[in-house]
């Protein structure tokens, strides 16, 4: 380590923490009367919601919450969800963020691992939380979360519901100072196998990665700015909804809080309260396109950050055919998770329309304070000239540092010092990232690599596909061959033959080569998704190896 | 302190010190092309910068520079600054900003008290250096800056010319990792009496200062994008040209350095370049508007942030009449400096134009991670009223931890664990700060407080006042009596008389007492400043009680 100068601070010179209590300070400053919104059943200003967080702070603490202990949250996204996601680790304590969408021995499995003192439970969730709460090991207090006005519910250890609770409660709170190092957040991510990961971030790597949301979102791209109106489309259980939250509310825009996602209830409030800024996944993204009440709906202005899953190219001209601009982003749950924006810069600028859509679509450069690479399976870094492949590795200052009582795990996302994202990409000489798959899902056929990324994108370009997944099943002459599952538009019905042919020119351009045409698809009504929305390959080779042993009606074959 | 939760990180996870260096890295893959552009001497791409920033860090290495060490530079607003503001700190040495406005005595005093060990000296500034070289106890080599040529000088010492050396010098290098306590850069602050005293910033503090700017000037005020085109007004000496240069070279930001502040030439440059942002203190934006080549251009489009001294109504509407838009913003030397930036909300957007103008050149309300209080003069916190008056104190995580090698000073600075900024103020219930005086120049008459600084904005109001100062004299039967020293219109003529007439509707619609009337002005041709542009309060009292003595003829009393 280099022998620099660190001169000892002055007598009383205050030592300045990256606390998230940080962020609520200027918010209610640059806009107090900016609304938080929540469906059509509340909105009240910035000032309300610092009274608030002090409220839910107090009904905490009085609940025996101390600092360092953990409290999971079970709601649709919302005014309260926001509440907690400040006044939970403004106390020191651990907000848990309950994925509800994973199986019910999933989630018990999270809170027992997380060690869980105190719930919030919204009423809609009874039913699923009543399945395991007699297995619940840690869990000493739940508390009422209603949309429908009970202020009572067959829970055990209630302490009593959310709006009554606060009503009583003190609007003051003196949120002590405490190491920024302290873990603020934990949520569980799901893998191809075993259980659920518990992923961590600390104060201080919050507080980073909102300055670099707000500088990238704001600076770099203009998505962000005090004047917008965001509606994160992205549950917050999820990352809090990718942390962007945090952003909007330390710049004061004003945030809408949509619920449970009902496609037609996402259009409603959109037009309601001229929302024009959102984040989501595909295939949300694809749920509010097709809704009904967007029907013969103009949403210029709107724009969206797609990520999670890639972007392709079938989607970004559905919604710029209806006025929405998507803007690709890249991350994952353990890098925040805000790595990369698709900003075009004056050089993409002044390309042709097609060219700038090309790099729209992809993962864009890395962010502020963010260094990428690409390795090969042993660590070397490889070059980054746009075409040499590798896994993509990661440092940033927002980035989970382990799994929680994981060691091993953590390490092992860890090896040689950067976090390894599990994701084969290219880089370009501006940094541009190209995700060309997941390592467990690059296809290798006949000796050659096959992106299925690639290849569903280029499937989705058939007029006749509405949705695809390409998986690669084994074979005995190849190795792998993929297989595409497609979903296809009303009144359009595509077999084996017909996408070779819609694939031909694309080996002929030389794209892809002729071995990345599956010999075999299926034609389903439904793809079958992860918790997050995300297509679910493990399910979907299960499917198909059942179909291909039962020689299923959905196949179509070469 | 709060038990929290802190976990070690998991083997291997890498732990990101936030330094300077990468600050570097997003601009270039943003906008590669974009350039830095120096007078009409030199302009080159971000690719270059990082280039160069290399070569120039080689040379420091080879030169014998190590980490810990301190380098001066002595140069105008350039390029070179720009890289030496990125090399020096990169390979962990501290990068010394000489204030070049200072009288060579105390430029002497900071070289010697900063240590200086390696001094980069334009050759404009060589005779000014040749005053006090042969007394400099610790500077060992030297490295000429030359805009005409000249390869060598008459420099003891000297190891070569900055464009020689670098050419000579490997275009890579790899900066080392090390603790983000380190100290980054220093410069001295003068104040009205003893030595100057020098100010010091770490990589940490640095970097989450950049991020604020950005935020601010981007996500809050939209004024610093990837897209604009900065010039800074304000000396790179001065707290790094207020910080806005790493701001815009993390984001890829045009940058246009135009040496030394000559009028005339940062008009053509304005045209030339396309410059759409800037900053500068009062002074020089009156020297701006004065300037002939600026006669009968519209300015429409170009933002100017002003600080450093309080922005007057007059200055205002001036620059306004030419299509400039000025904004207020806040801070000192030893606040990073940037504490607030005068942002219109969505409540002050609906007002008239005259409230948003008043808004507009007030101080603003603090950014992200600033925390603001006034104080009595025992430390008690003050109503935020919008009324009372105290001492403005701060907290934010890039504030001077102490004053170099002076630890009484840095105690008194942090006292009560705020830092006190000196400056008497007001605050709203926005958080809105209102900065009525410096504490040593409020006017003490007849029992009653007289702000210096509105009353010189009242006076600025009169048609036929170009510009004004005002302090308090003692008065034997009234303790002080405000004097006010101004500057007339070409043209105009003003007395005593003439300045009560105009004050007197002030005194009637309760603006000011009438105690606050000056009973004595002097009409000169030009007000004292100091190094920095800031009247010089201290000398103009010298002037004063000088006049009173020899009675004058500047004087005209009532």
């Amino acid at each position: 380590m280099l022998q620099t100068r660190v001169i000892p601070p002055a007598d009383g010179a205050y030592q300045y923490p990256l606390l998230i209590k940080r962020l609520l300070m200027s918010g209610s400053r640059y806009e107090k009367t900016r609304e938080i919104v929540y469906r059509d059943q509340s909105r009240y200003s910035y000032l309300t919601l610092n009274e608030r967080i002090c409220r839910l702070a107090n009904v905490l603490t009085e609940a025996g919450v101390k600092a360092g202990d953990t409290v999971a949250v079970m709601d649709w996204d919302s005014h309260r969800y926001l509440e907690c996601m400040f006044a939970i680790p403004m106390i020191g304590a651990v907000i848990h963020t309950i994925n509800v969408r994973l199986s019910p021995d999933q989630i018990l499995f999270t809170m027992n691992h997380a060690e869980d003192k105190l719930v919030l439970v919204n009423s809609e969730f009874l039913p699923l939380y009543k399945c395991f709460e007699s297995k619940l090991t840690t869990v000493e207090k739940t508390l009422l979360i209603s949309d429908t006005g009970d202020k009572t519910a067959d829970l055990p250890n209630l302490i009593g519901e959310y709006e009554t609770l606060l009503a009583a409660a003190s609007p003051q709170y003196r949120f002590e100072d405490f190491d920024e190092n302290s873990v603020a957040t934990t949520f569980y991510t799901t893998g191809t196998t075993g259980n659920p990961k518990g992923v961590y971030f600390t104060h201080r790597q919050l507080v980073l990665h909102t300055m670099a949301v707000a500088t990238i979102m704001g600076s770099v791209e203009g998505l962000l700015c005090t004047d917008k109106v965001y509606m994160p489309i992205t549950p917050m259980f999820h990352v809090h909804a990718w942390g962007v939250p945090y952003a909007a509310t330390m710049l004061g825009v004003k945030q809408v809080y949509p619920g449970r996602y009902d496609p037609e209830l996402l259009v409603e409030l959109w037009r309601k309260e001229k929302v024009n800024f959102s984040h989501c996944v595909p295939t949300i993204m694809q749920m509010v396109l097709n809704a009904k009440a967007a029907k013969d709906v103009d949403f210029t202005g709107w724009n969206i950050i797609i990520g999670g899953s890639s972007l392709n190219r079938s989607l970004y001209d559905a919604a710029k055919a209806k006025g929405i601009q998507l803007t690709a982003a890249y991350g994952m749950s353990e890098t925040g998770p805000l790595v990369s924006v698709a900003h075009l810069n004056e050089e993409l600028m002044a390309g042709s329309e097609d060219e700038r859509t090309t790099y729209r679509i992809k993962a864009g450069a890395p962010g502020v304070l963010v260094e990428a690479a690409i390795v090969d399976g042993e660590g070397n870094f490889l070059p980054s000239d746009g075409e040499t492949q590798g896994e993509l590795v990661l440092r940033a200052p927002w980035l989970t540092e382990g799994y929680y009582r994981e060691p091993e795990k953590g390490a092992e996302l860890w090896a040689g010092g950067w976090l390894h994202t599990g994701d084969v990409a290219t880089l370009d000489s501006m940094g541009g990232i190209d995700i060309r798959d997941r390592i467990k899902d690059v296809i290798k056929t006949g000796g050659e690599w096959v992106s299925s990324l690639e290849l569903e994108d280029l499937c989705s370009r058939h007029p006749g596909v509405r949705e695809v997944a390409v998986v690669g099943i084994a074979d005995p002459q190849w190795g792998e061959r993929p297989f595409a599952l497609l979903v296809a538009h009303e009144g359009h019905v595509i077999d084996a033959k017909a996408l070779k042919e819609h694939l031909k020119p694309f080996v002929e351009q030389g794209h892809i080569n002729k071995w990345a045409i599956p010999s075999q698809i299926a034609l389903v009504t439904e793809i079958p998704k992860t918790s997050v929305g995300k297509l679910d390959k493990k399910r979907i080779r299960l499917d198909i190896i059942e179909w291909q042993s039962t020689n299923s009606a959905f196949l179509s074959t070469l």
